[in-house]
Order: C-alpha cells, then structure tokens, then sequence
C-alpha cells in the first residue's frame, strides 16, 4: 500500500541520507574508486533480486546513487523501506 | 585529444546504437530482467578498470544505459569509442 507523505517523512527519521524526492526515496552513496561501488551494486542487486523488488541505480568513479518506489502502486511503500535498509547494510 | 564534433559524428557511423549528447557517448541497452543487466555492468566495469576509463552507468528493471566521457578533457576522445565499443563486445 502506498504511504502518505506524512508516514513517509515519519519513516524516513530511522534512516540514515535517504531522500524522499520526486516521489521516491533515494540515496546517494560515496565510494572511494570505481570497483567498490560496483561491489556496492551487486550486493544491493541480489538484495533486490531475493526481495523481487527492484531499484534504479546509477554508478560512476567514487559515487553510487539509489532510488527506490513502488511502480505498481504509484508511490513509496513499506517494501521500498525494507529495500533502502538493506542498501544502507549492503554499505557496511 | 577531444575530438571536434564532425570526428564524433564520422566515428559514430561505425558504432551501433550510441548517441553524442551533451558532450557524452551514451547507448541505452535493453535486457529482459534485472540480473541480466547487472551482469553486464559487471562485465563493463571490468573493461573500464582494465583501462583505468571510467563511465557513468544507470541500471533499473530491464535496462542499463552507459555513458562515457574523458572528464580531463571535458569532452569525447578515442579512448571513449574504445569503451564504447568494449561496451558492445560486453552485452554481445
């Protein structure tokens, strides 16, 4: 079920650099070269994968960028929660 | 050496797919789930290491879209249409 701006906003204080922006919560991750955020994106993907749950990433030399929404309902969910922790553990 | 915009144009002719926007090589690849597109970036990334030329890359469900630029040189050179073209040999 989508959530509400308000829940959103109230959720997002248990998280750490996440965003709610455009309608997504999104997150912008900084790495020292290239191979690490690579590194990042694969465990981020079979976090995704496992969850069947996918995010838009874009990567470059020291920077990997999540967005996380759910296309079917339109909007934020609980599941795109859940997905951005397991990103922030993907980081550890 | 950047390349002037007519030499872009010439060398595009011999790729498939790639546009010359905003001063960058870009190609936008389709795949039929997400793991397949990760793949690739993983394959990409590795060509990009070996050369020590690093591109941009967005991924989502179903697609990857690569971008590549020499920041040095604030524009394309042929170090791009080498990446370019290792990109191509990476989603064959």
């Amino acid at each position: 079920m989508r959530l509400s701006d308000d829940a959103i906003r109230e959720r997002l204080r248990s998280l750490d650099g996440w965003n709610y922006t455009e309608g997504k919560l999104e997150k912008h991750y900084r790495f020292s070269g290239f191979m690490d955020g690579v590194a990042f994106v694969n465990r981020v993907a079979e976090a995704a994968e496992a969850m069947n749950h996918h995010p838009d990433i874009c990567l470059g030399y020291g920077y990997v960028t999540v967005s996380v929404w759910t296309h079917s309902e339109g909007g934020v969910t609980g599941k795109d929660f859940e997905l951005a922790r397991k990103c922030d553990e993907a980081a550890r």
